[in-house]
């Protein structure tokens, strides 16, 4: 007899079925027990009567198979419940490192990395990822809709910094690597080669120091970049219906996690914009908080987010116009020492970065001399400038950023199944 | 007025277009000009007025932005031409490195990859690429409607070689850090924490000092783990309904990549099974080859595959039932010394390896320390098998070698855009 999955339950009713999953809970009622028997479509009751069972062996989070009979009950979880006819214990789980069949949890961030086979069975915290993956979905999707090429770059680059970051280095086989902190040069490479679209979602690495909640020093970052702009604005048009089809996919994709999590997913239409000057005289005079010259800081991109929600009615807030000094060499220049580039914040924290990019072979040449970077590093991404490059422009969006915002996080190591950062390597 | 792209001139006939795009091919008659404009969706014949241009600033594989009128013309391919009224140079393109508009290409592997952005226009290098997306699509979707949830496992790991490779090796901060072979253990730490029906597409490394044309030293892994399954066979079964949807989708979303290339997709229905014993048995009776004892080595794979054609009508053929020693650790052992395993043989080459895992925590152990690895390094590995695991199994298929095996090219590089091997590390 096939196996059933607990969401197909109803359609069963009256009828024998398989059912395999982990005991979430035993209730013991004297000549009854009560698993509730958890799989990856949902949880049922299954009521078993005591003399089939040999009581010790069946623990919480044991992986059994059940043969029963599906009856209607409406006290039960779903309206449905099973008699059990037989129970397999399949696998005996011993007692668990934290406990996971609380409403809430009760274990320290820590504990529940350190035991993440564990802690990833908690209904706050399993519902995440499916979030995560409906999400990467309605990236790809729309995506693959406007024409644009799934492509994988290498994550060991020769050099090539973009500035900005400490990279992790290692030796190849005679030569030295690094691990690529973004897709970016090769992402503009494949504009160039005809792809003229392209996306990638892939690990980069960041070597920083630093131990926030909003950091990782691997990630995946969703990113694309596309041919033929106008300018910058193309880039915001596209992600405004990007992101209004991840949303979207969520929506469909995952509706149970997000109830699960009472997740609200925002409305994205048409996003505001404001350029960074403004941006910086409207946290002087709302806010009187200076902040940081040229940029945003963690506060002040909170702040601008306040803003946006209270007087934009927008959870999202494109801020532009960055100065050339805060935006990496390639960014394409405009008038009065800015750049078109754009960072996107969401509910108080930046989620892309992104603009129109130099496709002038001399001018790019030009940028790098300027920022002291030796031209003869970056040759072949200098050459893919030489031969045809059209106007382009792309972004990245920082995918555990997104899902942590998203999902009501506190701490990014949530949004990532198995985080790194500055200490954690494991599991 | 918006751009529109060359797939979709026929709906313009007697309009007035702008087009954007490489000029492939310039060609000089007196008053009149024949540009080839090439878009990411094909070529079109562009009629341009001498007296328009100024000739010598416009070369092969130059950027512009056309204006014209779309006319029928049965002589030009596609059947429609356009009349230009304006050719704007967006971008000029020096003289080439390579030639890219001759049917076949004639300049070296080592020069191809060299000039990446460059080679990588040609018509018989760029469809390799859109095939390619096309397959990953298809692994994708069709496990997303098998339940398979996509994930992401960090690159960067703390030890736990799986055996039979070796690792490249970096500083993580006060710590060492290696980069991931496969996603393998934590595939399987999440089928246990209930995911139950993982995917991941994304880097996997090897730091093996081969050079040879079917190895890459980073390379794109498509991995799949499912629970609850009775052996390997039931993972067999997934891998054919898997490889029948990702040919399909190939044939849907590049059916001009796969004619430009004349790719002929094989069929795949039942593809036969064959234990690695009788496989032997086969080798000799059938081509006097001894091969490599307990395993197969290239030459096998090749009279295998042969052999699977000839008789068996088949571009496919699954090798089972391995020996323990040629498996790693953690593969479910079968009675005789074998295994609950796989590879997957497709016209010559193994693509895939698979099986059944260890799902009992007593066994996995026992099983690393016969192999005399040290359980304190695999403690969170071994974690994942103390709270419940269900049985499970998956495989894994390399993205590269299949691509090319479809494509028809000689050596893997040519399916990478960027390879990574023994001595390449740019562009």
């Amino acid at each position: 007899m096939v196996r059933i999955c607990v969401s197909d339950i109803g359609q069963w009713q009256g009828q024998q079925v398989n059912l395999c999953g982990w005991i979430e809970r035993i209730r013991r009622l004297g000549q009854v027990n009560f698993f509730m028997l958890r799989d990856r479509t949902g949880r049922v009751q299954v009521v078993v009567k005591s003399d089939t069972l040999d009581h010790g062996r069946f623990t919480n989070e044991s992986v059994i198979a059940v043969k029963g009979l599906v009856h209607a009950e409406e006290r039960a979880l779903g309206g449905f419940e099973v008699h059990a006819e037989s129970v397999q214990l399949i696998n005996r789980a011993e007692p668990l490192p934290l406990s996971i069949n609380n409403p809430t949890i009760q274990a320290s961030l820590d504990t529940q990395l350190n035991h993440r086979s564990v802690s990833l069975r908690h209904t706050r915290i399993q519902p995440i990822f499916r979030i995560q993956a409906a999400l990467v979905h309605g990236f790809q999707r729309f995506l693959d809709g406007e024409g644009f090429t799934q492509v994988f770059s290498p994550k060991l680059v020769a050099s090539g910094t973009e500035g900005g970051t400490e990279l992790f280095s290692l030796p190849y086989f005679e030569q030295r690597a690094y691990l690529a902190q973004s897709p970016q040069f090769y992402k503009q490479m494949l504009v160039g080669a005809g792809y003229e679209r392209v996306y990638e979602v892939g690990p980069v690495y960041r070597a920083e120091r630093h131990d926030t909640a909003r950091h990782l020093n691997e990630y995946i970052s969703l990113d694309l970049e596309m041919g033929f702009i106008r300018d910058e604005h193309d880039i915001m048009d596209l992600q405004e219906r990007l992101l209004h089809s991840m949303l979207a996919s969520a929506a469909q994709e995952s509706s149970p996690a997000l109830q699960q999590l009472q997740v609200e997913l925002p409305e994205v239409s048409k996003i505001p914009r404001i350029p960074l000057s403004e941006a910086a005289d409207l946290l002087k005079r709302r806010f009187h908080y200076a902040g940081q010259h040229g940029d945003l800081d963690p506060k002040g991109e909170r702040l601008l987010s306040q803003y946006a929600a209270e007087e934009l009615q927008s959870d999202f807030l494109f801020v532009t116009d960055y100065p050339q000094a805060k935006r990496p060499m390639y960014t394409m220049p405009k008038a009065g020492g800015t750049t078109a580039s754009f960072d996107l914040l969401f509910r108080g924290m930046e989620i892309t970065t992104g603009g129109q990019r130099i496709h002038d072979g001399g001018q790019l040449q030009a940028a790098l001399e300027q920022r002291g970077f030796d031209p003869q590093g970056f040759q072949h991404y200098l050459e893919a400038f030489r031969f045809g490059m059209p106007p382009h422009g792309g972004l990245a969006i920082g995918l555990e950023r997104l899902t942590a915002l998203l999902c009501g996080c506190r701490n990014i190591r949530e949004a990532a199944l198995f985080p790194r950062d500055r200490h954690r390597l494991t599991p």
